[in-house]
């Protein structure tokens, strides 16, 4: 039999589905381990569905997503992201966020060319580079987890594409202050990249932070993909609506890529997302007040534990440090679960700069919490 | 500003979808243009949404699918396509019949492989190559569309990786033997090659004839890729979901990349095609006596305007030759449209080899046929 594809036979299986897998098939298991909120999806949205339904819209939606949406998602970031610029005609509707960062390297990328990203990082930056031949180069982020720019600035060359970053950070919870961002921007025009700027988690944020869009600065808008969806904001990860703003030369590439590929976004589903980008999640600000009670209860008991963290100020998750138990997080994860039916992610999910590290997830009950961090800590006892 | 990606730039936008706006914007023409049966979606579909939303089904689904539907297309396999080595395992739900080519070219191919297609083909086949930075090599149909079996054995090269058959056929109506089935299956097998069955249209067969899979024959399950869809069995193009079956070994490569550049199909819309899996189309043998008498008067009507055209037995397209009036079938559309506002497709979108041929879909009333070959006919006489 002839070889099948190099590039996706060498990527890893997402380590978080394993876990998720292995937790599945577990009866007492606590998961710290999944990307997910766990509230309910509002019901606004839930009905927009069920309009869209009564309405029968079953038809081939346009490969760009439903005109009301698409003004709907336009409107949200000229006011919510200070994005002034974006019209109708720089947004498409995407497949999740997933498919918004697989559409912008398939419009921007040819093979051969670098990507550049700060490590750790979401996983599937780790993978989609190579499906599209192209090359990653990974900058260590600095032991705060803030970005490294004499890293950024040594390891840029004429081949660089693409700068990603994803800020509120999954795996790390890092948000970057409005003068990273400005750099960013400077260091994206000075060496003529393009910049994905993925914003999945811009309302999970704590410690009075904010989230700036790089969209939102003056002369760049050209070279910004800024990307984001209803998952995190509605718990609705399982919907598969995400979005983007996109240069308006840039869109038609992804029309047409998608159209071959995909050919458009479940069309009832998109009268839901409209309904939650036109009112927003009701219960924001009631919920990431619960969020930051749980992530100072995870900061508090990774003290106690003596598992260094550096502070995360937005999304929810953590990232400690293992290595004073163990040589890496895949194993202590491995061990953790195997031993006290906790799941948490091993760091070698999110790049190569966090092998002696674990991402939890604080998306889960206070009581999940407390019973799962006892066990932690029963866990590091036996060691 | 470094440049955008070669292989998208260089794909032509879908000229169906061109049609498709320029349409809407038109108050009185009749579209004899998109691949979009005209019943309505059946009521266990859209129910079974309903049901999906009830429970609540908003968090991620597992990326190869729900485990009930993947059983439920399992079974239809077994039973409907006499594919009976059919497990769950081989199963991959999509975002549509579109998602499930890409994932095919996603796990089969690297770079520079060839892909061979006879060509006038579904147009998506002619651009997805490209994105995969494969080469497409087209064999021109028979006069009658069958396939050109000399013309395969003169083309195919140890760099083949696999052959697309897609039987019945959009654009042409022809739907292939088991004579011609089998013959496709020992190429393949003689030649080491993959095949890419797509079955999107076999519930559209007219005169008898039956629609074969290859995956049914014994002994080469390990290389084809049998590809269906709710789309249009079930008048559901706008939901999005299809499905595919696929060696146990290949399924893995698919869903890792759907993992990082989709994460899966709506969670509650799965819960509609289940049903629609499930209990099939009741309207079915209706649906297809009405299609079939289109399909006559469409026949009857071409030959009365001295449109020559190679009788189609499914799906429910025909694709005349204007030569008799015209250069190309796109100058015949592009005039057509706004003489008369009648949208067909111009032969180009499908391939190389129909550049004197136009696409008529007959999923549209009697009343419109009738009114669009009026039109069809006083633009004829008009030039």
């Amino acid at each position: 039999m002839k070889p099948l594809s190099d590039a996706v036979l060498h990527s890893k299986k997402s380590s978080i589905r394993k876990l998720f897998e292995l937790f599945l098939k577990s009866t007492d298991a606590i998961s710290l381990g999944i990307g997910q909120p766990d509230f309910l999806t509002p019901d606004i949205i839930m009905n927009g569905i069920r309009k869209g339904l009564d309405n029968r819209k079953t038809m081939y939606p346009p490969a760009l997503g439903i005109q009301e949406l698409r003004e709907a998602v336009a409107e949200k970031f000229r006011t919510e992201n200070k994005m002034e610029w974006v019209q109708p005609e720089n947004i498409m509707i995407t497949n999740g966020g997933s498919q918004a960062i697989a559409l912008t390297f398939a419009a921007l990328t040819n093979p051969g060319d670098e990507i550049m990203i700060n490590s750790p990082n979401f996983l599937s930056y780790f993978y989609i580079p190579s499906y599209y031949h192209t090359n990653l180069v990974e900058i260590p982020r600095n032991t705060d987890y803030s970005l490294n720019f004499q890293e950024l600035e040594k390891k840029v060359t004429s081949k660089t594409k693409l700068l990603i970053i994803n800020s509120p950070n999954n795996p790390t919870g890092y948000v970057m202050t409005r003068d990273e961002i400005e750099k960013v921007v400077g260091f994206v025009l000075e060496h003529d990249l393009y910049l994905l700027s993925d914003e999945v988690y811009e309302k999970y944020l704590y410690n009075g932070r904010k989230c700036h869009s790089p969209a939102s600065l003056g002369g760049v808008e050209d070279r910004i993909i800024t990307i984001n969806s209803i998952s995190k904001t509605f718990s609705a990860t399982g919907l598969r609506v995400g979005f983007l703003a996109a240069p308006a030369n840039i869109i038609p590439l992804m029309e047409k890529y998608t159209q071959y590929t995909a050919a458009g976004v479940s069309h009832p589903v998109q009268y839901g997302a409209l309904e939650g980008i036109k009112h927003g999640n009701p219960k924001m600000d009631e919920i990431i007040q619960n969020y930051d009670e749980r992530r100072k209860y995870c900061l508090k008991r990774l003290q106690e534990l003596e598992l260094e963290c550096a502070m995360p100020h937005g999304a929810f998750y953590c990232m400690p440090s293992v290595k004073k138990y163990m040589y890496s997080g895949d194993q202590f994860s491995e061990q953790l679960f195997e031993k006290q039916k906790v799941a948490v992610v091993g760091g070698d999910a999110f790049g190569s700069y966090s092998e002696d590290k674990i991402r939890i997830s604080y998306a889960t009950t206070k009581e999940n919490l407390e019973k799962a961090f006892e066990r932690i800590e029963q866990f590091i006892k036996g060691l």
